[in-house]
């Protein structure tokens, strides 16, 4: 007997890795952990304003929205950060009302530069105060008709690479820009991210950790069509909005047998969502698998004082006890119960601190997350095709 | 030939509307529409204090939040409303952090009246402030703990009645009196759910909408076990959260066949997700049912100014567009390019304006709604056992 093939192996670790290596050529956001950050450090030092305010949408203010959202408060930050993302006429007077305009500098982000929300918001504003060189920026790809714009005006611009999908973006310009400004130390963001690229790219244990992951979610797709996210910090709700763009526009794709695709993603709070979506967890439907996050270390010792309530004195045993270990208590009672059951399948990541690379590091790991299990699913896991009717069916409708 | 059976039609219409009316009987949140609120709005008169700081969890803090974020930008209102709801220790600080605790007025709310979390927060409160009387209100059942220390410290009381569950809590004491006291108009509130209960039980057309939709959720249940909600308005983010707890606890049960059931909700902001979550919609797997909920007046005139910006011409047929059309017609255009896909069930909820009978109409809506589903799935909808192993869990770490 002889015996010839043509078969090669797409499913073990080593080939998928092998195929990601190769994508890292064509895929802008791998090696934003090597960029060089002098340009955005100095421009960021000369900015005056004392409010930013990043108009744009989805990919081009979720990431920077989390990254901020969880680091805010435990850092003392020179200026404050707002994002006009929506079209709802409430929010955006209401988002206005109490910035000094004449305070303020505008970062216009849009990936193609002619993103009908973005522009609209931006004409807005020019019906507020005046725009111009001195309290204007503008990130985009280089050759958008919104640089064209900037570049006629004066503006400063930073450019988005053309191989850098908005939801991949935040370690680009898009992120670091806004971020240094309001004095988030991005080269730490980096340096988070970039342990992860090593660690992955090195084999190293999130290597192990995503594809055993990603294998995991992808076999099992057809039972557990959903991942829900349960993060035990009320700060990373900036990170779940992201998580489920990321997740959401990447992975529900048709895959190369036309076969429709898609795990759906479901961010919650833990310590609030436990009193509640828990419940169809526990007793619904086997078709979630769940991902508690904690924090390892909030470097904060709010304490529950040993105060006595009459009536109350059952919750004496509450006493004294830091709120951060009451939290984690909550993270690891939720896990408990779930894997008591034994049915249902349950990750725990554990994050370091409330740090630049903490929140890094695990937004870096849910990208490569992300393209791993795309290869896994056959999929393209940076195109949007599906997004694109509706934005056609809109403009013809603005323009009928 | 003769025939005997005890067959009992069990999911017609008619059959499933004579069990809701048996239910009603015995559920208590049915007939808050019917409640006299005159001793809330007594209270809410004389209540002094600037800010509001309600202290609870999940029911006892989300339908409030619901209703306050939507409301708050289009109304003058008296005073400023807080929760504090997570243990989060930096999320507690940064909520403290510029409310001027000597002119605020605590409302402490917990059905059990042992919730560990609300209990914990307060007792930090009690470290911070004098707590007395004047300056703290107890929602909780006539029996709780929670309501003996109030008796013993002479501070006013509000009941949660036993047979009103606290997910279905916003129309009792737990939403009027903290929403009353920022002058939201309650009695606006109860009328608009008083007219969908009208409706409804006159077999109306929230009646015929809500059959449809309710047994059409659970007829196809196994292949469209999602449901996403796409909201337009940034505004409907805290409506967005209270119907994924309502949802998610009422309707993940075990049924009288002991086979689990459960629809997973997920709660979008249209303007925004419809760039990225709509991607998973239109290519990804056909599991999810999408409900769009569209605002009708927004009773605001916010235009996009007819500005040029150079460059960026071919955008000037946004020019002089108001943003409440442009919002629309973003949803519109979500609409139609899901029909057109015609494999995804999709209907639209119009609300009114953006005032209190309209908010109140849309929750009362889907509290019946939420209802209805666990009749046709044949649950307990208004118990919880499945958050229960998780809550001794913690119990017991912390005294361990």
């Amino acid at each position: 007997m002889k015996y010839t093939n043509n078969y090669k192996p797409t499913l073990s670790d080593e080939s998928i890795l092998q195929v990601i290596i190769q994508e890292r050529e064509s895929v802008g956001y791998y090696n934003l952990v090597h960029q060089d950050t002098t340009q955005f450090k100095e421009y960021a030092n000369g900015v005056q304003q004392k409010s930013i305010v990043v108009i744009g949408i989805g990919g081009s203010t979720l990431g920077t929205y989390a990254i901020y959202k969880y680091l805010k408060h435990s850092k003392i930050l020179k200026k404050r950060l707002f994002f006009l993302e929506t079209t709802d006429p409430i929010d955006i007077e209401s988002k206005l009302d109490g910035i000094d305009l004449d305070d303020t500098l505008f970062i216009v982000i849009s990936k193609s530069g002619t993103t009908v929300e973005t522009i609209s918001i931006f004409k807005y504003i020019h019906s507020l105060i005046k725009i111009n060189a001195n309290n204007c920026v503008v990130i985009t790809e280089f050759d958008s008709k919104l640089n064209s714009y900037a570049k006629v005006n004066g503006m400063k611009t930073f450019e988005i690479p053309k191989d850098v999908g908005g939801r991949f973006s935040v370690f680009s310009a898009v992120g670091l820009v806004p971020l240094a400004i309001v004095g988030i130390d991005i080269d730490a963001l980096l340096k988070g991210a970039k342990e992860v690229y090593s660690s992955f790219f090195s084999q190293g244990k999130d290597y192990k950790n995503i594809m055993r992951k990603a294998r995991f979610f992808v076999e099992s797709k057809n039972s557990f069509n959903i991942n829900v996210v349960f993060s035990y910090s009320s700060r990373l709700e900036g990170f779940n909005k992201w998580y489920v763009q990321l997740w959401g526009e990447s992975l529900g794709k048709i895959d190369i047998n036309a076969s429709r695709q898609g795990l759906t993603p479901v961010g919650l709070i833990g310590p609030i969502d436990q009193h509640s979506f828990l419940q169809l967890i526990v007793e619904g439907k086997r078709d979630k698998t769940v991902t508690i996050i904690k924090v390892n270390d909030f470097a904060n010792d709010l304490k529950i004082p040993a105060v006595e309530l009459e009536g109350l004195e059952e919750l004496n045993y509450l006493n004294n006890r830091e709120f951060s270990s009451l939290i984690n208590m909550q993270a690891d009672a939720t896990v408990e119960a779930i894997n008591n059951l034994d049915d249902i399948p349950c990750d725990v990541i554990t994050i370091d601190d409330v740090s630049e690379s903490a929140i890094a590091s695990l937004m870096y790991e849910y990208e490569l997350l992300t393209s791993v299990c795309g290869q896994f699913l056959s999929i393209n896991t940076y195109n949007q095709p599906g997004v694109e009717s509706g934005k056609i069916i809109l403009k013809n409708k603005l323009k009928g």
